[in-house]
């Protein structure tokens, strides 16, 4: 418990303490590290200046300052304990046993802001971003809904990690995305290839991960070991334009189709903060998936999944699908363990994508390519139809982990359609 | 004329002054801005200092120091008018008519150091990196080596330029990159899919372009605006596991077989160097190209193309290929207007890669995988056989801009392969 109020429902309880980047609202927008709990914000800038962490950070802390920064990147970069032993020290001065900071008048009206004080911000710098696809139910449905009913997993599923490079310059906190224009294929029957505005656009709602502490170059990291280099986790939204994509995808894989907008939520929930969730992978057998090489193999009983519900809602359209994340075939240790086999460093504040989260069933997908078949069957609800998001669409996703009132989740991400009018020639 | 020593062959003329990022041997390794003339490096935050580029600075440079920097992107940022008139400035303290530097001694010894004396480094911090392939007969010669002699070049190369991310992170100006190791597909009959070190390593001899100041997000460029956009140019090794490569590219394009390592040139020459060796695209009327959309096209007479002469030199095999840069499909403004048409933003330090540079002919390709066939007809070279790079093999790329003797040029790019036993686990 925690001496500010929370609601029973609130995602960000005493429990989570997730971190981000705020300004204060009407102010020079000075920029700085803050935590979040029910609705109210913590200036963590105000509580290190104190030295209320002071003992947290170590040796870290006595020289260097890691909260009056516009950016998490030196936070996330110290060892693991120490990000840890800082949380709970946060932690600790929230909780309802803790005085320090409750007793403080002028101290707690500097530290602790109503959420509706501040504007959030993206919480880390991103040297590079990869985006996955680890969702069997979604490299299978994406597939069926391009390719045809018969279109099986790629043969190499369960022992290859799909991935690509995508553009870390154009991934925002921002509520709003402009439609892209481009050259596109048309989805509908004759495939016309034509140059304008996106009539194709799509979300897909997936896990993202930072990257906590870089590796030198040319260093593998094991599964095992990589764990350690993950900083959290938030939701992604990896905006896409199906009918740019299509044109693009032979043979270099995406890019204008993806490159255009990549948002994502503004609070960071840390491994810490998840560990009460943590699950066995749950892969359906039936799948065949191939075993994972060796040098990408974990315990076979570890759990390195987490029991994450997905929501999204696409509220214009009043549809809401959702899907649990447990059925990824690989854990983000696992990915980076894939990525730097090579030799290939990793800098702070990478960020890694999930792929579309995408159970089996009807309403389980994360995208719009699967769930109305690529246009072909589009989704009647609230009386209207939906093959593709329409200009003024708002797609609001949320994920909570374990159950209803577990105190942890990501709150939520919103992100609105404007059209494609908004861009400007120059 | 300048009245430092410069040899008649040398590629840095007074007509070149290129810029790069420079630190003192055997000191504190402070990085600073520097141009380089012959074989002398002048420290270009001491120019500035003292004042003898304020003019040039104007009002910009009155409050803030662009030179006394780790990185040239804030210099990269600045509008190409100010950037062209520093370049003269400078230009203008190092010619022969000049006594200012020349006959300050004290001046001259804190400004003007060899290129033995100093280590050169990244240019600029690189937000994003994307490679295309614009040579149609890389194009052509890559899928022919790998999918058989009739394959004939994507149908829509003219109208749409191929491209994928690559990561940024992993750019250097390093002389020695490390063999990956990966899941691989071997090359040789069979085609057996394992795990181990790359049996197939390649260079792709490419011309890199950063771009100089920011557009906001949403604002679609023209080729012609995109123009003043291009900071300048370096030579670039996409260097490429072949076998890695080989796993990965369906569906979603290269990702572990490129992204271990790509390294770049120090000195980056700027468009006002290269002015001079503007030509006419040279496009094979028999490829019979479909002619670019309207929204990316040129003047039909345009020079936006350069005379540019490459030559790679894996020394270790004594092989040397050459090609020119005029058959580009593309020029760099339209690629920039290729990536913003979605709204995607640009940031200062972006790097676009050219794709191989490979012309028709023997010994006119920009790597093994055409020249050798992917493997199935090794090249026979001072008694050797290569099929791909062998560890301590030593790959030499220059370029010079125009003919012999002309000034201009990008120096040398070495790179060396060390064995995969320089990897680390941990």
């Amino acid at each position: 418990m925690s001496w500010l109020d929370v609601a029973p429902n609130s995602h960000f309880s005493l429990n989570n303490i997730p971190f981000g980047i705020i300004s204060r609202r009407g102010t020079d927008a000075t920029r700085v590290c803050a935590t979040r709990i029910g609705d109210n914000v913590v200036d963590l800038s105000v509580l290190e200046a104190e030295g209320l962490l002071s003992e947290a950070f170590g040796d870290e802390g006595s020289t260097r300052r890691f909260f009056a920064k516009p950016t998490l990147n030196d936070f996330a970069a110290l060892p693991v304990e120490t990000r840890d032993a800082v949380r709970l020290a946060i932690q600790s001065l929230l909780s309802a046993s803790s005085s320090t900071l409750r007793e403080n008048a002028e101290l707690r009206q500097r530290a602790v802001l109503s959420i509706d004080a501040v504007e959030t911000h993206l919480p880390l710098t991103i040297p590079d971003f990869v985006d996955y696809s680890i969702f069997p139910a979604h490299a299978l449905g994406a597939g069926r809904a391009i390719f045809g009913p018969d279109t099986p997993l790629p043969p190499l599923f369960g022992r290859l990690p799909m991935a690509y490079n995508g553009r870390a310059g154009t991934v925002s906190v921002d509520e709003v995305i402009v439609r892209p224009q481009g050259q596109i294929r048309a989805f509908s029957p004759g495939r016309e290839v034509s140059i304008g505005e996106s009539r194709a656009l799509d979300w897909e709602f997936e896990l993202g991960a930072f990257v906590s502490h870089s590796t030198k170059p040319g260093t593998a990291l094991s599964p095992s070991s990589a764990q350690s280099h993950i900083f959290g986790f938030v939701l992604l939204n990896d905006w896409s334009a199906r009918d740019v994509q299509s044109l693009e995808m032979v043979p270099l894989g995406p890019f204008n189709g993806k490159s255009f907008a990549t948002t994502i939520s503004p609070w960071v929930v840390v491994p810490a903060a998840l560990e009460p969730f943590k699950a066995e992978k749950d892969i359906a057998p039936e799948l065949g998936l191939a075993p994972p090489p060796e040098y990408l193999q974990e315990p076979s009983s570890a759990k390195t999944a987490y029991d994450i519900e997905f929501a999204s809602d696409p509220s214009t359209a009043h549809l809401v699908a959702t899907a649990n994340y447990r059925p990824a075939a690989w854990s983000f240790p696992q990915l980076l363990a894939y990525q730097t086999f090579s030799g290939a460093r990793l800098q702070t504040g990478d960020l890694l994508g999930s792929g579309t989260i995408s159970n089996d069933g009807p309403r389980k997908q994360g995208c719009l390519l699967e769930m109305a078949k690529g246009g072909k069957e589009p989704l009647e609800v609230g009386g209207e139809q939906r093959a593709w998001l329409l200009d003024g669409d708002e797609v609001v996703f949320s994920a909570r982990a374990g159950p209803e009132g577990s105190g942890v989740g990501f709150g939520e991400l919103r992100g609105k359609v404007l059209p494609a009018s908004h861009l400007q020639a120059a």
